[in-house]
């Protein structure tokens, strides 16, 4: 009934990160690492390894720059089974010495999340990574607002450009409905045909799990998701839906409810993801949820005014 | 771009009251009534008119009832447009006693929700509603325990016993998966020959909306959501993300936002509707709710220790 092929990644602290400066406790990292290893997660991604040029260490929490010694610290003493850890590169933010040969660090997959625009700096940063050891892969982010004739080109590129393992389709908007997603998969799986097909989806409209379903249903294999959709705005894929979605039995489902509620829960205290009607609307206009965030974030005295919201987004004036 | 034929119900009083004893103010069946008339959507249903010997007046709220002076009460004095007036039986919870000539009525529809093995109470009702003028549909609950040789005989009695509109598939349990609802609509439809099909599913696994829309794929044109999602446990397809979606310009978004932000957002203080994971775990698992309802409104010193719920309601012992 599983497909064994289906690769799933856990990206609780690196896309929760986007919540809070990547400012998670040790403590939090830690039991989310030997959550999701117990579990048998095939990957935990622990953050970012972007550049300390690009985001001051002042402001941002180790998780944004991923240290050797602060991943260490995250792992050190935990039975990490068969999970990989996996590191993201943003490929304009990040740079290539950054990286160590991989047979010094503690990380086994770097994913190069890029714009269709910035597909050459991907590329580099990609080979960068694959030159020195590790698995790579390259995630097209905002793919709502991307079509051809330059994601084509993009695609064609990866394929004939590098050697990473996957590159994924991200709904940075939560736009997406099914028949989108069938139709990029579909595309991607036209370009690269050495490599596997991705997805990692948004839940502005309550459809990050289903559009999950549908990328894998039209042939993805690496697919993402976050403990209890930990994330940024709407948040993202709910990793405990996707693993009893999959029926692989090698993945155990306890390890993670434990985290939930032993973890995951606490942090709404301090972080507001989840579905909220200024997300929804940005999700249903396709656009970046900056300001919805700002609204849920500000300081207006009525954040339910929902209207309000809805018609100066639209600049409608009724 | 839109399908035209697509008719939409609001069933947020009605499923809503599922939470709290059909409780709702007048005011705030007033609002949402408001609302949902001037959005355009095709019906509002605006509670259960069960039987009295089944339920004590004493008990639960005016809305499990829909008395036609409550009704009026209700609808007086506002705009309903070409809103229709809805109201549901439970097939083994109702009589046809209770339902005036549809010319006495402020009710236009009367949905008929029943289970499989209740097929031949909820055709007398479905029939006694139209024989009175009324339009019917029948709904049935529970369709991810349902199947084969029953449930397709069911169908071809609806068929040929019955002059309802619609029959709908109703997801109980939040438990079915968009390859599910492809093959109940297609089977509804190989029965249903001369009548719509309809889709009403649950929130436990965060696809309602993923399961509307894709049974709207499949050809049903009759379907269900609430303001916000608020219905029993997870709770319903968000009614604002169905209208996002459907495209038909006759839909007004602004009403849906502002009573949303007005009157529902401000009922969470009393009812806690949405994703939990006790409700995404009876989902998972394809069970009732009620084991998870209990789970999260009793006094259990951890409400949050997922782990000890899974391994009751699955007997695991580890």
């Amino acid at each position: 009934m599983f497909r064994p092929k289906i690769k799933v990644l856990d990206c609780t602290i690196r896309d929760g990160g986007l919540t809070n400066d990547s400012h998670f406790t040790l403590e939090t990292v830690r039991a989310v690492y030997e959550a999701v290893c117990a579990a048998g997660v095939d990957y935990v991604e622990l953050g970012y390894r972007n550049s300390k040029e690009m985001f001051s260490p002042d402001e941002f929490g180790p998780w944004r720059f991923c240290d050797e010694e602060h991943l260490r610290q995250a792992v050190d003493g935990i039975d990490g089974g068969d999970t990989k850890i996996s590191v993201m590169q943003d490929a304009h933010k990040a740079v290539a010495e950054d990286i160590l040969p991989a047979d010094e660090s503690v990380v086994d997959t770097i994913r190069v999340a890029t714009y269709v625009k910035d597909v050459d700096k991907a590329i580099r940063l990609a080979n960068n990574a694959t030159d020195k050891g590790y698995e790579a892969t390259i995630n097209i982010m905002a793919i709502s607002h991307e079509g051809a004739p330059f994601l084509d080109e993009a695609l064609q590129q990866m394929e004939e450009e590098t050697s990473v393992s996957a590159v994924y389709i991200v709904d940075s908007f939560g736009a997406l409905y099914s028949e989108e997603v069938h139709f990029l998969i579909e595309k991607y799986r036209m370009y690269l045909k050495t490599k596997e097909v991705g997805g990692h989806f948004h839940n502005n409209q309550q459809l990050a799990f289903a559009n999950t379903i549908e990328s894998i249903i039209k042939g993805a294999n690496y697919v993402d998701g976050t403990l209890f959709g930990l994330g940024r705005a709407a948040g993202n894929c709910p990793l405990e839906l996707l693993l009893g979605f999959l029926k692989n039995p090698k993945f155990r489902l306890l390890p993670i409810l434990e985290v939930i509620g032993g973890k995951i829960i606490p942090l709404r205290e301090e972080i507001d993801w989840g579905y909220h009607i200024p997300y929804m609307i940005s999700g249903v206009l396709n656009l970046h949820p900056q300001q919805s965030i700002n609204w849920m974030e500000g300081d207006n005295k009525d954040k339910h005014d929902y209207a309000e919201f809805y018609r100066r987004v639209t600049e409608l004036e009724d």
